[in-house]
């Protein structure tokens, strides 16, 4: 299916007492090449294997293809991956009609905070939190995918 | 799953009319490195995504890991992988106790036919059918996704 998505930067850390739940992910890449990125993702408990193609020209849509796998399935995929492991951790955050994922991520992304929000049209229209800040979805080196190769305290 | 394969060239059509049955292949690779070759296939009416690790020592195991998924899913993955899709007949030929799988390339790869059959330890003893040719398990050039990006009629 198509994915619908637009990211920001964070501007403070008042987003993590508005969090419903967090989560622990670890991923990595068997291809980080954006136009067929293949990730493995433990999430929590559970794991996850996702194939994403190109964005379009606007940089919001992106064919993804995701199944749910075992944890330790993904861990022996992750073995096989790129160098470059993310570890981040998700806040997840309701607001209006919208759920926000929030990343902050640790190890060599330490200090880099993204928010993302799906939607169901590229115009949709969304509530936008005070600690949002400049939108990033056109900026390729804030794709995981990019930051698993160049970590953010590497830029 | 670790997998335990052994790999000929065929040195004659006489394979054909033992098969038990035959199918169309289509593959391609998501990537095409063999340390974490990610290829989507479809086989018949099914499709499926495989994700295999680097050989051992020998050269005869490797870690596989296996997921059907439906023909049209392997479809819409297909249009992301790099170039070079393969296209083959696969023969599937029963021997003893072990099935012999032999595959006649099309295409770009046409005039190649390897088979493959499947042990449960490396020194297995298996019947040898008198169409199997030179050994190549060893010979990474007649992996499918070397074969992918450099086709046998280039050789």
């Amino acid at each position: 299916m198509i994915e619908i998505e637009r990211k920001f930067l964070v501007s403070s850390d008042a987003f993590k007492s508005c969090a419903l739940r967090k989560n622990h992910i670890a991923q990595g890449y068997l291809n980080s090449n954006p136009e067929r990125a293949v990730r493995v993702r433990i999430k929590g408990e559970k794991g996850f294997l996702t194939i994403k193609g190109k964005s379009n020209e606007s940089g919001l849509s992106r064919y993804e293809w995701e199944k749910e796998i075992s944890a330790t399935e993904a861990q022996e995929l992750l073995a096989l991956c790129e160098k470059g492991v993310i570890e981040k951790t998700r806040y997840e955050i309701p607001l209006g009609h919208h759920l926000f994922e929030v990343d902050e991520f640790h190890g060599e992304n330490e200090g880099l905070i993204i928010a993302e929000v799906e939607l169901q049209s590229e115009n949709e229209i969304f509530e936008k939190p005070i600690w949002l800040g400049k939108e990033v979805s056109h900026d390729e080196r804030y794709y995981n995918s990019y930051l698993s190769q160049h970590p953010f305290t590497s830029w």
